[in-house]
Order: C-alpha cells, then sequence, then structure tokens
C-alpha cells in the first residue's frame, strides 16, 4: 500500500456532488490545524461487504459457496437430498426455504461450516473462491467487486485511513479473501461468526467451530461489534441496506465531521437495479430516512463510471 | 514507532538463555528464505497485560480503579457502605469479597463500569489512570509497567511484529491507556468486555454499557477470542499465569516456529515474590507443565536488568 500523501482524484466515480462531498470530506479532516482534522488513529472507515464491496445479486457469494457445500455433503451422504432444509437448497427452493425460518437457515451454516478447526475451513473457502464464478456476469465471484470502491478504499488508506469491512456475512470466509481481493488485512475483518471451541490434546492445539452462533453481525449488531473490536467511532461508513443503517448512523452522529454513504443499486444495465424487494437483504428504512439523518446516497448509475 | 530494521538487543534483558532464546527466534522467523520465516502479516505477538506488562500485587490495577469508584458512589448514596458486595469491598476484606461468589465481583463490576455510554466511559478511566499511585511502589500505576516489556514490545515491532494486549482485564479500561502506555492502538487490545445496547434517538446515537457480561477474557476464552479479533494464531505469545496457559499452548502448537514465554515473578527485592498462592490470578499448572509444552520460563530475578 503506497504511503504517498498525494490524493488521486478517484477516477472511476464521477464527477458531481457525490464525488465531491467524498473528496472534500477527505481533504477536511486530513488537513492538520483545521476545524475538521481527525489524527490517523482516528481515521477509521467501516464498509458493509455484500452488496456494498462486491456483488450480492441474486444471492450472497457465501450462499453460492453453501449451496456447492451442501452438494459436496450429499454426494456423501445422500439422504441430504431428502431432507429439509437441505432439499430445498439442492432445488434452489428459496420460497420454501426460507419459510423455514432462520434455524433452518443456521442448520445449513453450521453442517457447512462447522465441525472442523477454524484453520481447516480456510482452505476450503479459498479453494471454492479462486474457482467459483457468477451465474450471471460469468466471471469470478472474487472479481465481481465494484471498482469504484476499490478505488476509494485505496484513497482513504492513502490520505491515513484505516479500513475495515463489517460483513452480515461469516467472518471467517470473508477473511479467507480481504487481504487478497481488497487488501483489508484479516483482523480489519468483523463479520457474523459462530463459537470456537480450545481442544489441547496429544500436544496439538486448535480452536473447532462449533454449531453454534456467536454473533449474527447484522442492523444493532453492527455498531456494538465495530465498538468490541476497534473500540473507536467510525469517521466514515459505506453500506447499501437497511442491516447497514445503525452502523450509518452510529458513525454519522458522532462528534466532528462524518461522513455516512448508501449505496442504491438502480443500474440494471450494468448491474442490476433493486432495493426494498431484495428479501435477503432490504434496502427501505434507510434509503427514506437518508435525508433525516444525514447520510448521502450513492446512486451506480449517476456516479459511477464503471462497475466492475 | 521507529520503522528502522536494525534490531537493538534488549539492554534491559540480562544475557543468558532466555534472552538468547528470544533474540534467536526473532532473527529466524524475519529471516527471508529461510526455513523459520514468517511474513509480517502473519508476526503477531499477544501479551497478557496484569502481571506481564504491569504489576498486578497486590491488587490488579483495575481493582484500585473499582475501588475508588465504588467510593465515590457510596459518596453519593451511603447506604451502599452496609450493603454487600460494597460493604467488603470498602472494607478492602477480599476474603468475605470472594466468598460471595463471581456474581457478587460482576456486580461491583457492573456498578462501576455501566449504565452510561461507552465514550463516557474512556474519561473516567482516563482521569483516574492519570494521577492513581500504587501503594507500595509509589509511582502512578500508569508507571508500574514493566521496561523490559516495554523495550520487548518495541523491539518486536521494530522487526514486523503486530503487537496486541490480550487481557482479562477490561476491554475499555485498558484501551483507555494502551495508546498512551504501551503504543499499541485500541484495535489491538482484546478483553473482557460486557454487552453493549446501540440506541439512535435525537439524531444522537451511541453504545451504552449494559449491566451484562459478554466474555470474561481468561483460559480457553483468550484463543477464542484472539480467533475472532485478529482471526490468525500468534507466533509469540507472552503471559504468567494459568489465565495465560490455553493461549500460549495455541500458540506454540501452531505449525513452524513459535514461542510461548511465561513470565516467573520471583524478584521479592525489586516487586514482589509469588505464584500459586496468589488467589486472583495463580501461576500453578502453567509453571509446573512449561517443559511439557515448551515454554520457556522468564526469571525476573534472573533475566531482567531492571523491572520499572
Amino acid at each position: 500500500m503506497s504511503t504517498t500523501s498525494t490524493p488521486n482524484s478517484l477516477t472511476t466515480w464521477k464527477d458531481g456532488a457525490a464525488k465531491s462531498q467524498i473528496l472534500d470530506f477527505v481533504a477536511r479532516v486530513t488537513q492538520q490545524g483545521g476545524p475538521d482534522f481527525f489524527p490517523p488513529a482516528e481515521r477509521i472507515a467501516v464498509f458493509d461487504n455484500d452488496g456494498t464491496l462486491w456483488c450480492e445479486q441474486p444471492l450472497f457469494v457465501q450462499v453460492f459457496f453453501l449451496i456447492d457445500r451442501v452438494k459436496e455433503l450429499a454426494g456423501k451422504d445422500p439422504t441430504l437430498k431428502d431432507r429439509q432444509p437441505f432439499k430445498a437448497l439442492l432445488e434452489l427452493d428459496l420460497t420454501t426455504l426460507m419459510g423455514q425460518g432462520e434455524q433452518a437457515i443456521l442448520e445449513l451454516v453450521f453442517a457447512t461450516h462447522s465441525g472442523m478447526r477454524q484453520e481447516e475451513f480456510e482452505p476450503i473457502a479459498r479453494n471454492w473462491l479462486a474457482k467459483a464464478r457468477h451465474p450471471k456476469f460469468g466471471r469470478l465471484f472474487r472479481e465481481c467487486t465494484y471498482r469504484p470502491q476499490f478505488e476509494l478504499l485505496n484513497f482513504l488508506r492513502r490520505n491515513g485511513f484505516k479500513t475495515y469491512i463489517v460483513t452480515g456475512g461469516g467472518i471467517d470466509f470473508v477473511r479467507a479473501c480481504s487481504e487478497e481481493i481488497y487488501d483489508i488485512p484479516r483482523e480489519q475483518v468483523i463479520g457474523s461468526s459462530q463459537k470456537l471451541r480450545f481442544e489441547a490434546n496429544e500436544g496439538r492445539g486448535g480452536l473447532m467451530k462449533l454449531p453454534e452462533l456467536n454473533t449474527f453481525d447484522d442492523r444493532e449488531v453492527k455498531p456494538q461489534n465495530i465498538a468490541l473490536h476497534i473500540g473507536r467511532r467510525p469517521i466514515l461508513a459505506f453500506g447499501n441496506s437497511d442491516g447497514d443503517l445503525a452502523m450509518l448512523r452510529y458513525t454519522k452522529t458522532g462528534q466532528g465531521s462524518r461522513l455516512a454513504l448508501l449505496l442504491h443499486h438502480d443500474d440494471a444495465e450494468r448491474e442490476v437495479a433493486y432495493d426494498r424487494e431484495f428479501r435477503l437483504s432490504p434496502l427501505n428504512e434507510a434509503l427514506e430516512k437518508a435525508g433525516d439523518y444525514g447520510i448521502t446516497v450513492i446512486s451506480m448509475k449517476r456516479d459511477w463510471n464503471v462497475i466492475f
């Protein structure tokens, strides 16, 4: 990561109000002696992942991973094909699946993400990410990241910010790729997690991933986990759904100058246009209240020169 | 923090087997192309705080803070003086206090550490730390840190390590001083924590510290929290009690070259000599099994030129 202090001009962002607001904010908080100055230690920027840094449609990347993992398990144990919730997932019958409730989703997650050492999970996720492709765009999922966001992350880091991912996705899954994809070290990834159990026997010590939820990092839990992991209120937050609203408000209501950004997927031509109707992660209240809460809405169509 | 790559020679450490082992370990894991090399991203070093980085006798620093906070509360509500567990604490009757069990201790912690915004707690802790003094040594508690450890932290950082505190103490309490005292940013502090609740009203958003335990960062919980916060197994760990044994074993049983260090307080003249009899945090099993587990015991008396 370059440490030059020359900010570039966010070439993948179109000129306009949104880009100006970002450039102006960064100029103000980094101007030593200025009224809005924050020292580097306080320049914390948090980004949601699904739908903010990479594509979340038609399903979260990790759901595709989960489907492939269940297929693998069903190869070893064919009875899964006739058992819910596995049956609904394998048939991609999401209506039936969602109708089975949260416990069914957790059962799928635990069946595919637990019963192994934490360090054994990582290569499974990495190998999948190395070759799995997006069904519509044809490119690797790991290449379905938004170029303007990548440029923004770099721009912020060049200006002394520490960039974090705060995701509803699994912390171990995102950590398996955050360094390579976003240049974000795994200790700067906050996410949903399972409980772990330390086991030491025969001189081997390690952490078992248990079939038990530790934290579902969504909505009000996002600021709570930010406080737990970072211990400092961010000065910039970027999200794209109601699940990010608490994090955006936590950021925006801190003292001094703060920037809260909300990505609106309104570009059917280059990506997908959606908001409130996306059942997995709707954008509804955050869009409606953005004005009241001082949140800046970013339009993919209007504000970005490129998508991927 | 200096970024020069010239390692110094740990002048506050006496020449001997322990110092040689540390210098040799750091030389090996930083030698590019060598068999024990770890890239900087994997050079994670974790340190316990109480009794490892600063003095924990006759009581943890945070217990003195808690006593002063209870005195303050008792000034406003004199009935506390007759109510347990406050009465026992104010009378420094630790036998009665410990006899009341874990719930009584938690009641004291919650009475003094909750019911406020997280950001309101910080100045309370900072102001106390700015003036509270150790009863025996007469110096500020914040100056009861061990100079050889401070030199070791700096030495590790100069060699590309990222240094973390992993403490049984309160995460917000230690974060209030970690940057100033140890040059460790608060996001590199892992500790015991209370649950938080996000509240947003009237345009103000913040996190309330709740009277509910989130995690007691001791024993097996230490490696679990290391995995949650860092997502990577440390290559060096330093502790001083049985509460650190799981963290030391988690570190030591990773693949490749690893160093686990255990501080033995055996210097009655310059500090305090104790191990298994310290009820708050005994050193017993870790000392007994150190040889079996490949843990290096550091003697304050034999291995350190200075203490504070």
